[in-house]
């Protein structure tokens, strides 16, 4: 359980089985560097909006990443647009925006080129300059002259220092480079790192290197040039985790990864069990205190965000990462987990399962209770019963990692003994119809009783889950105002058993805001217009306890 | 593309880089050896049955590798079923059968142990007995005295060996031993070599391992030991895979490894990127001739068995590992496919694809074209046409990249002059009412026109989209009787521009079966129905072209 670092010798080995003292502050002698938003929407089925992106980034900032980059602001008109938002609307505690983009194109000048005008634009502090390091990709993909790439380097990367940006230069195809002409790729680090690069990053474009290859590079790179050095590691040959540490070994104090290892076809180095090891393994501080132990939440949230069902297996963060199948393990891990496992889960936010059983344990509620102000206090039996219905909806595909307002009110109709009840549903009715025109109509029906009235209203919408939205609003906000504050501002849908086609379970979550705040609530059912309905339901229900109005009788 | 082998020095690294001569075939001196059915049976969500089991066994022999570990004979009846069949019904060609179980109990004597009697009676010509090598453990979990532990080694070696046995011992938790107590660690490798096992593997049976401990380890003892050594590697930091390579690299000749790299936990060393490293990287001959080439197919079939969904993302053999969505890389790879990818995706047996999306060019469309046997020969006009139909239809929330099929009938569309059109649709309706009693109903009406006839349908489901796609079925399959073998296999919903709530841009994708193959087919709309139903109509269309139907006049 003590964290060790990787070794070479004997001598080595024995002193990484010490106990490390307390690790230091991060700070910037080591950067973590996100590109989850730029590389990492490149794996196939990621389509980001600018909401999404701003919703990936302030999980990311909250994680405490040193860099997020956030994509290449001019090349499309999202990025621009994420670029302008996130510097008005985030307000970020460590985190450091980065613009991504290119050198200045063969035969101009930095001044005047119109990308590398809109990375000065962006606003963005930091600039990180992809440039080619291999030969042949200069001469077949760029078209240019070899020394005209490496003026393209100092030109660029001087002309952002020039304006007060801080450059970071991306070797691509570094290591496939250094192969074929290993005296060239060096010149493109002595050329960025001269004009003013504070970091150059050997980048294994394609993927196909291994640990022990990247490490015997990086360290002749280093040596022979100077410059400080980070790595950028695809994961091809599933060793893109391995790869980022193989280069921290060689001497790299800058590492690129992506959350959940996001990426260009297999995926990038994984975020997450790369700051494990260097925190936990390497008794490396590359965190701010308590960020280790977020890092399961923040991996099943950004996974939420990009709505890719989070991996059931990924180290450290997946349900199963600490789930113990066999029944021999059972009871010595009752005598001391420890045996049976390479770190405490509590130390990344996840927990031990003995399977069977399953994920929501008593500290988790407890912790969780805390968290939402609800005082669970010492009351053993009533955190049992939160823990008994968790397990109960989870089973039905419910999933509260990323609905607070919904545990908020399970956990309080377990705390008060009933349920807040606002209104009670009699019926309600949709209608979608399709017409000859090709236009559509869209209607609801709702029938509710609340402070004992009965109150029946339709309305339209532009589809069945905003027709409904609208018919409750309408048939609530004479008999409660403040809902006429809410507004629905995320909506998402996922397919649970996805074998049955649309036979599934469908589990709907819903953001909703009142213009001082956002929460979100979940609803499942046999299909998306039910579960739609449920969510809806819990969402006005919470806006009305936030609101601070007392439940009809 | 050329195979290197992992490197330590300046020289190393040089060499490394020079194309290997063809490598010897397998032998002996090195062994695979999948615990597939054994280790990967450990993962949550896996229960095989015996006619699993079996079926695991022919892939795995197909594959080549020389070892298939079955299982504990003795344990549960199960796995003795599983060698008794086993070896009755596959005539193996490459690999041998292992039965996996303990040493003896304290205090007895092998020759009289019912479980060492097991291993025997299976009949199976290799047997890997699992030692304790961690003192605590030998203590805590066993019970009985570091000495005694050692002499349970020595006799149940022996006795395996003078009853014909081949023998190999598992050192569980070694790695975690070696920390606490090397000396003792390596006294249980001194005993199992010199009672006669001929390899000893290392377990890292917690997974908290890194490769350069892992390396500097195997080292240390392969050298103060000279037993054979093996290694067995769990995935906790991310790193199985290279951990494995990394003791290969320090003299192991004998690799643990599992299909897909199922297992406890986050789960084992996968067999696939770590026979891949070692043939494609290496030049290492690990398997018979042509068997990599199968390593795509059978990783799929092997998942299809344990039923789980193969990973998308899976190195080497997931069908995105060699997926392209930049456009950019699109035009250097028409030039020159190496440039972007670190090995021939036929070496394999994968396929390299183009991702059709909004930052695809020309290039990607023509490559496309030809994957899908649509000859685009060197229209220049109709491609532009193409790719200005793709960027249009993105812009309004469409993604081709995971809707071949629509891409397909898009591109038919424009090379053929006209769309495929089986039938026309007048209008529909869907109806989603929740009752008093907490029911819900779901009713839809389809009124359309094919070949002549007005066809009004009307059908029932658990949802709105199951009652649309039963009413579409319903309505059309007397005119096209193939319809009748259509199953929707998947569906997945994406609200697109998330911060306007329900009156967002819907985005729905459809997988579709006929028994023999998939397809993807995309529909966007105003909301989920609308949506829901225009990826149902591709997909209904998409089938009859399939099948070779002739559109209707």
């Amino acid at each position: 359980m003590e964290p060790v670092i990787p070794v070479q010798t004997e001598i080595d080995i024995l002193r990484s089985l010490e106990i490390m003292t307390e690790p230091s502050e991060p700070d910037d002698s080591f950067h973590v560097f996100d590109t989850t938003l730029r590389d990492g929407a490149q794996r196939e089925g990621i389509n980001l909006t600018v909401a999404d992106k701003l919703a990936i980034a302030r999980h990311l900032d909250d994680f405490g990443v040193g860099f997020i980059e956030g994509g290449w602001p001019g090349a499309n008109p999202r990025d621009t647009e994420f670029f302008a938002r996130a510097q008005r609307e985030i307000d970020f505690k460590h985190a450091q925006l980065v613009a991504f983009g290119a050198t200045r194109r063969a035969g101009g000048k930095a001044s005047e080129d119109p990308q590398v005008k809109a990375l000065l634009d962006s606003g963005a502090p930091v600039v990180t300059l992809v440039a080619k390091s291999h030969d042949r990709h200069v001469e077949l993909a760029l078209r240019t002259t070899l020394d005209e790439n490496l003026e393209m380097v100092r030109d660029t990367v001087a002309h952002l220092r020039s304006q007060g940006r801080r450059v970071f230069v991306d070797c691509e195809h570094f290591f496939d480079g250094y192969r074929a002409n290993p005296e060239y790729a060096k010149a493109v680090v002595r050329a960025a790192s001269e004009a003013g690069a504070d970091v150059v990053i050997l980048c294994d474009t394609n993927g196909g290197m291994l640990p022990a290859q990247v490490q015997a590079v990086v360290s002749t790179v280093l040596a022979d040039t100077g410059a400080r050095l980070g790595i950028h590691a695809q994961d091809d040959t599933g060793c893109a985790v391995a790869n980022t540490l193989a280069a921290v070994d060689a001497g790299a104090t800058h590492v690129q990864c992506t959350a959940n290892g996001y990426g260009e076809r297999v995926g990038n180095a994984n975020l997450f069990p790369v700051v494990a090891a260097l925190e936990l393994k390497y008794g490396k501080k590359v965190l701010p205190d308590g960020a280790l132990r977020e890092m399961t939440r923040i991996s099943h949230a950004i996974a939420e965000v990009v709505n890719l069902t989070p991996s059931t297996h990924q180290p450290y963060v997946g349900v199963s990462a600490f789930a113990h199948k066999a029944g021999l393990h059972a009871s010595a891990i009752k005598v001391d987990p420890d045996l049976y496992q390479h770190i405490d889960p509590e130390q990344v936010g996840n927990t031990m399962r003995m399977l069977v059983s399953d994920m929501a344990g008593r500290a988790s509620i407890e912790l969780k209770g805390r968290e939402l102000g609800v005082d669970l206090g010492d009351d053993r039996e009533l955190v049992g019963r939160v823990v008994g219905r968790v397990k109960e909806r989870e089973l039905q595909g419910y999933t509260f990692e990323a609905a607070d307002a919904s545990f908020e009110l399970l956990l309080r109709a377990e705390a008060e003994g009933r349920a807040r009840t606002y209104f009670e549903v009699e019926s309600w009715r949709a209608i979608v119809e399709d017409r000859p025109d090709g236009s559509h109509a869209n209607e609801a029906t709702v029938k509710i009783f609340a402070k004992g009235e009965r109150i029946v209203a339709t309305a339209e919408g532009n589809g069945p889950v905003n027709a409904l939205d609208r018919a409750l609003k309408v048939a609530l906000e004479k008999i409660y105002p403040p809902l006429a504050q809410l507004e629905l501002v995320d909506y998402k849908v996922r397919i649970l058993e996805g074998k049955h086609g649309t036979q599934s379970t469908t589990r709907v979550l819903i953001s909703t805001s009142d213009g001082k705040g956002e929460w979100s609530t979940v609803g499942v059912a046999d299909n998306v217009i039910a579960a739609s309905w449920e969510a809806l339901a819990d969402a006005y229900t919470y806006g009305l306890l936030r609101a601070g109005v007392e439940p009809a009788e």
